[in-house]
């Protein structure tokens, strides 16, 4: 089918590859031009503003939006719904927050656009070649016009329509939660081993622990990767960044009153990561000085 | 290869038929004669003591003990450095505390046996075809001698020599020790996801995170079998049993002074999950009375 | 001086004793008669409206609002910035979110109302008799004016002008968070006395630390009440109810990326005492019967 | 009463003081020259060896134990209990193990001789002036010979019988256990005000926090003593050392499958807090870069 690509970052362009691989006709628009000429290259027709992405798609029209989760997107949909007419499909394949992807579906229902709240799992690799994708939106009726587009570009068994709209961003928020647990109980692990009287050798221990063994999946197979390019990882520090969802999935957690130790100990201590030092700790420190006469470590 | 195998239950019968398919020679010992002619219906050849065990094995032996760690693993080793001989191979395929391994290994070594402890994984249907070892022992020349044997019984890539003795049970401990981690964050976010707003179908969530997603792996592709089952898992309750692993990772952290806020949380979340009621929300509950005349919840 | 007090529950009424055994004159208003009959049996002039609350104080007026936060009084502040005039003083010393008070503040700014949001704490008793205050507003200059009745109805050094508009709540906000950790950690520390091979009488126990120990304070003072009437907690669950600040502390960290863990620990520990069972019990339970055949917890 | 200190560290000499102070005769012994000359100038006779201090005691003896928890200890009680006598006293003052306790009791048991496991609360301040005892052992009724010194150097109430010989030390271990948690819950309270949008003076919030509020107490006080120091504590790190109670609480809680998560964050976050950086943080950060190509911080 022919999709309008909007946003060509390195997921966007790695999606226009693997529409076109499976037999889709792809017009694509980013702000960068050159990025535009990448995807060109890759046999997409180009457009260079969303006018012309529009005009030159045939109605029905599907345009997918690949935009940093936000004002980006915002604004994008904002635009398209503008542009597109009663019986379209816009598909948002970003990060969106869910409650965002609420408002973009009020929006689009108002004018009768189809509108698809698509979660993308799966990382660059995926989007290039078998991606993992959790869509929610207006109907799985009108969802029945997308099956083909996610059939060809999906792992097998790799997409879902997850329901009502807002849901598909919802359920790839929570993935992202379980995504950080995950992380965090692989890293700690390896800590431990690290510190252990033992000597791993921890590409080795990645490998074993991803042929045959109960924790093994991508993340492990990932570890295995980075351990063979670096084994002590000595080359970068311990800052994790994130990018949002374990926090608003947190937040959700927190909204619904459901706990979840795992998640938050996992996001607490990304943030844990970005400081060097704490006020937290210089508190207890000061307190038990107070009480015990104990030794604090004074700054030089 | 010819090895004993001492410890019928699922662990060790379904080792067994996966040595006797990849053409070993098993002489099979349990407590329990059921067990035995099980064993014997498979291949194996029966052995109703530990000496008549030992002896219908040619030097240098190789036994493989199989029995619930502690007292029985304990007693178990203790009786067969008695009755092997110098050259011969012992190896631990439970879950023993490594600590525990580490004085096998020394009784062993006194007596010139090769000790290897070796932690298992990949659960039943690993045990039965194509397992996941972890293995420590007396030298990685000794370990030359058994390699064999592991080629055949587990996954491709599913074995490894960890180094000096008790180190495979420490890394097994330590996969245990993420293992919890792992679990609890897909909990959480299935629980996340049955409190939303939306209504997801559980098994397809786990199916579709199975295929291409970040967070694929063994572990989501059980949670879409246990789903298929009971989408609702509306017959189990939630108490999560623990049987010390867990436990030990943390306590090796504490040891180590490694910060697991992840492992710990995880572990902690499982013995809340064993009480009705805690005197910690009592207390709090009566604390908050105390000052604020906030409601507390009276007992019938 | 002379106050106007809109809400007369547990909280609000033990102020106007307060305010009176102090040499204030209150006019009391409550939606409820019986509350109104309370304040004037305790020496308050009564209103039946808060257009008449206000007529009945001089210029420039003091109004403080004592209604739950929310919608309760975010409508009594909309309705009171109709009926005051500019140079009057409007108090909320409810547990207002800070964010709502930032709100509140603009309100009355723009009608030349001094706006003071003030964190109350110290309980009941403290209400009754010697409270803590933490007020943010206006300006310094402005508070000056309503020193004379902090003076009076605090604890001796126990109020404090905290800066701009938010900041009181803000800081009755943070103190609650740190209130569900030292809570938390009391509750979880006579758990462990509880379950020790000891007898401990926790009365006694409680007595003891509130007698010199490092962590005497006046929430171990209520702890030795508490189990002074009931040592062991018998009649009560342990159902940790929540009225929002902890949450609030907890998701105000999370958008300043900082690490408080104990806060969210306490926090999630009181959703969990909520619930009898929990989905990620269900979930790891089922995977761990999943791999190992591990025994489940079978609902009847 | 006539008491013999063996260990005069900054807690011993302040006991010698405070017991010298409230009547007591003090025969006082360290290994070191300087302090036992300390001890003298302040009243007390000197021992150079434990004979000494023993020869120098009338029947029967009560000889209290101040060295450090462990090894110090172990081998001062070991000694002591060849050179007291049954009917003697002897009191283990220190930050013991309370499983160490119990075998100190036995062995002194097994002489006849009186032993009490008491931990010591209230600081350097508390041992010198109204201190905080917690006290298990042999018998209440032995307990009654010691009534008269507790009552003396113990803050009013400020001393309990906690019954069986490990239960005075299981106690003061879950004072400290306890004390962690509302530390660190402190500490992150005023993190959040640090990063907050307004302006906080640490040593005012601390001050009006402990007249009146809900949170009260000697912490809280000692946070305002170490804010008018340093209002920022810009001259100290947050490198938060421990001494063990922390850890054996978790310990214990482990073993009793007791879930304290608030304990356990607050001891976790210590040791996070003596790390520059994590080996889990890099493992993390090496799989966010290997699915998403998310950037890394690289080492210079």
């Amino acid at each position: 089918m022919q999709i309008g690509m909007v946003g060509l970052g390195k997921m966007g362009l790695n999606l226009v590859k693997n529409m076109i691989r499976n037999g889709n006709e792809v017009v694509a628009y980013d702000l960068n031009a050159d990025a535009i000429a990448e995807a060109e290259a890759a046999g997409a027709q180009a457009a260079t503003t969303l006018q012309e992405l529009v005009a030159k798609l045939d109605a029905p029209r599907t345009v997918w939006v690949m935009v940093p989760a936000g004002a980006p997107t915002d604004s994008t949909i904002e635009e398209l719904t503008n542009l597109l007419s009663s019986g379209d499909y816009l598909i948002d394949g970003g990060n969106s927050y869910y409650k965002d992807s609420l408002r973009h579906a009020e929006m689009c229902e108002a004018k009768g656009i189809n509108f698809f709240d698509c979660g993308t799992s799966g990382g660059q690799s995926g989007a290039l070649e078998d991606g993992n994708f959790m869509i929610g939106g207006t109907s799985a009726e009108a969802f029945e016009h997308l099956k083909p587009l996610f059939e060809g570009i999906a792992e097998k068994d790799g997409y879902l329509y997850t329901g009502k709209p807002g849901s598909g961003h919802y359920m790839k928020m929570v993935h992202n939660g379980i995504e950080y647990g995950m992380m965090e109980a692989i890293g700690e692990g390896f800590e431990v081993l690290e510190k252990s009287p033992f000597d791993y050798d921890n590409e080795a221990v990645a490998k074993v622990w991803s042929h045959g063994s109960v924790i093994r999946g991508w993340l492990m197979e990932l570890a295995e990767e980075a351990f063979a390019q670096d084994d002590n990882l000595d080359n970068i520090s311990g800052k994790m960044f994130s990018s949002g969802e374990g926090k608003w999935t947190l937040e959700e957690a927190l909204d619904q009153q459901t706990s979840t130790p795992v998640i938050a100990a996992a996001l607490l201590n990304r943030y844990r990561s970005m400081e060097e030092d704490t006020f937290t700790g210089k508190v207890v420190s000061a307190l038990r000085h107070g009480f015990g006469g104990h030794a604090m470590d004074m700054k030089k």
